[in-house]
């Protein structure tokens, strides 16, 4: 007996059969005393179909509109689900972002949420009925349509449950949880029971596609309590919380990003300022830097060498380059063939010898490493991607 | 020099080529100093293939949630247009209904317009850019998505002209104009320059396709100037005005309609209030009717028959059959192989014999009128309709 908000994204509604899955779903939530705000995405390939009409028409075009192309996705999909809902006897009613109270930045395409008003939704809440919300979009200062980029949906719920103070937000996914390491790559992948919001956070910044990081970090914020589960199976999931319940497991998960490139910098002047003139360059530019390791290199000169992602690599090069007189280093380089694998867990903190433990496990396994970086409840390294997968396994026997 | 409305049915924005061959008509509109307010429908068979998707669904789901849907796919021809426009190198902004000022009446699926609020679209208007506005839809006072009913992006045209006090209201379709019979059934059939609101209303309620009636009704009200005119060919179209040139023509159109069926009613008492009975139960059930005779019948009874929408027909024999013992008749039946065909024009007020000369050719080539209604400015025989474009023929090459 609560309020519990439910994600679907687009593969969970991509045809009739699955829209009336999803509606079996939500009622049978609601069956059971809850208030319940359901928030979808748009059907499957809809979203891709939509950009490919902006292809043939005009790439350019601005991004005011394509937010305006895209946000009609949502549209189809919350319409087609309350429908559904009303199909098995009960009161349902579709919102899109603006009627939902989503309040977001001017930023088009990648628009962040400034605030929910929740008024329209409580008012039908309060009539009985199962609220049907668009994510991924909202309106800005100027009533213009706005989307909130990659991972949206789960962001727009996450921002419901909080502003609704929801007990849980549950998103529903193809897969039945968090796990130790991608259930798709290694056999013995184990299912969490619970996750801490930090390490979620560190497994999804690493490349573990199961929750969006904005989400999370929103999670963590308004201290929501999420649960990732799958809705194809009528199976708990894992709990995402502030202190989940010791399971005596050092670290809670591997992970793999293969979505990464390494530029390293040789001969660079053995004086201040060198990092710090680099790295404004890129941000300037929109382009994240994730590790970094700077090293004394010979006849007085340093080395640098950072990852960035992957269709960022050739950008960040040519921005270099065109800089290098005033820079002033030798040579610049770009390496793609990389991976980055993560051991996270809150774990560690307490735990001496984890990152041994990896490496050991990497180097039983002949996998060379190239960068290594630590934060308190992660331990990441820099590898070949022809090592990945199987460094993966390695790491993940080792553990666990 | 002047504020142009151009409105653009589905079928000219069915893909991007066409969606190009629009921006071109619109921006040349444009650099002829115009401001230029764009209406477009729904791509193509979007509307049909979201009509699909719900029928899937659920059939019965209610109407709130079928304008929801169905309005996002004039939310994708919108921005698309506005693509195209900016890729031909101008300014172009898509608004949606409740963007563009449109505020409705609660009626879902056939909502009437209550007020466009032209503010937004004049700001657009102000800055140089073309606005593209979705045609068909609105919000209601719940802030809810409404959409106007068949043929409403023709009334949304005709709204924003009246509102923005527009010089011209165009109205682009796959023909080149109004013409005195369908040219595609009769091959002399002649495209008029001009015609007036009253001539078009009854072309328009008689059956030609041309403009949806309650758009002509709204720009003799406004007396917005209208064009029909085709959006393949580069040619001036018809002029709907108040008082269009004289032409010397005493009819301005032939036209047929097949959708409809004739109700007969034999052997009523012979007392006062039998037709305000029949009536008020057909339109307590928003069932139309058109033309009615009355007749004495035998034996001191009367007989009635009336012409209704032909989807209507079963619908209205159900309703009076069940109440048959109240109103007290004798014989009811359903006649659905009927057509009517219409002369309209406003010469014919002041020429005699209009009607003679329709009746003769009929006579002459042998179609036998079921029933006869007149008004100042049309006469309608209801026919076989098997005999309806050869009485069409007929008719035409008598008046042209």
């Amino acid at each position: 007996m609560g309020l519990i908000v439910q994600k679907f994204g687009g593969s969970s509604v991509a045809d009739a059969e699955r829209v009336m899955n999803v509606a079996r779903i939500v009622t049978d939530t609601y069956k059971k005393g809850n208030d319940v705000v359901v928030v979808v995405s748009a059907q499957g390939d809809t979203t891709d179909d939509l950009i490919a009409k902006q292809m043939e028409i005009n790439p350019k075009a601005r991004k005011r509109e394509r937010d305006m192309l895209l946000a009609a996705g949502e549209q189809v999909s919350i319409a087609l689900l309350a429908m559904a809902i009303q199909k098995l006897g009960y009161q349902a009613i579709s919102l899109l972002g603006w009627q939902a109270g989503f309040q977001t930045t001017s930023t088009h395409t990648s628009a962040r949420i400034k605030n929910v008003d929740g008024t329209r939704i409580k008012e039908e809440l309060d009539q009985g009925k199962i609220v049907v919300v668009a994510g991924f979009q909202g309106i800005n200062r100027k009533e213009d349509i706005t989307t909130l980029g990659r991972g949206g949906s789960d962001t727009s719920a996450v921002a419901i449950a909080a502003a609704l103070h929801a007990d849980l937000c549950q998103i529903f996914t193809d897969v039945e949880g968090v796990y130790t390491a991608d259930p798709r790559k290694v056999k013995n992948a184990i299912k969490l029971k619970e996750i801490s919001y930090d390490e979620m956070l560190e497994l999804a910044t690493l490349g573990a596609q199961v929750l969006n990081n904005r989400s999370v970090e929103m999670a963590k914020k308004y201290g929501i309590e999420l649960e990732v589960l799958s809705s194809l199976t009528n199976k708990p999931g894992t709990i995402v919380k502030e202190k989940p319940k010791m399971e005596k497991m050092i670290i809670s998960g591997v992970a793999k990003d293969c979505d990464i490139a390494r530029i390293s910098i040789k001969g660079i002047p053995n004086e201040p300022g060198f990092a710090f003139k680099v790295f404004s360059k890129l941000s300037a530019k929109d382009i994240n830097v994730d590790i970094i390791i700077q090293s004394v290199g010979t006849d007085d000169t340093k080395d640098i060498a950072f990852t960035v992602a992957l269709d960022k690599g050739q950008e960040a090069i040519d921005i270099l380059k065109a800089n290098q007189d005033s820079l002033g280093f030798r040579d610049i380089r770009l390496h793609t063939n990389v991976a980055k694998i993560s051991i996270v867990g809150a774990g560690m903190e307490s735990h001496a010898g984890v990152a041994t433990k990896m490496f050991e496990a990497l180097y039983n396994n002949n996998v060379n490493i190239q960068m290594i970086a630590t934060s308190e409840i992660k331990v990441s390294v820099l590898i070949s991607k022809d090592d990945a997968d199987r460094a993966v396994a390695a790491i993940h026997d080792k553990f666990f």
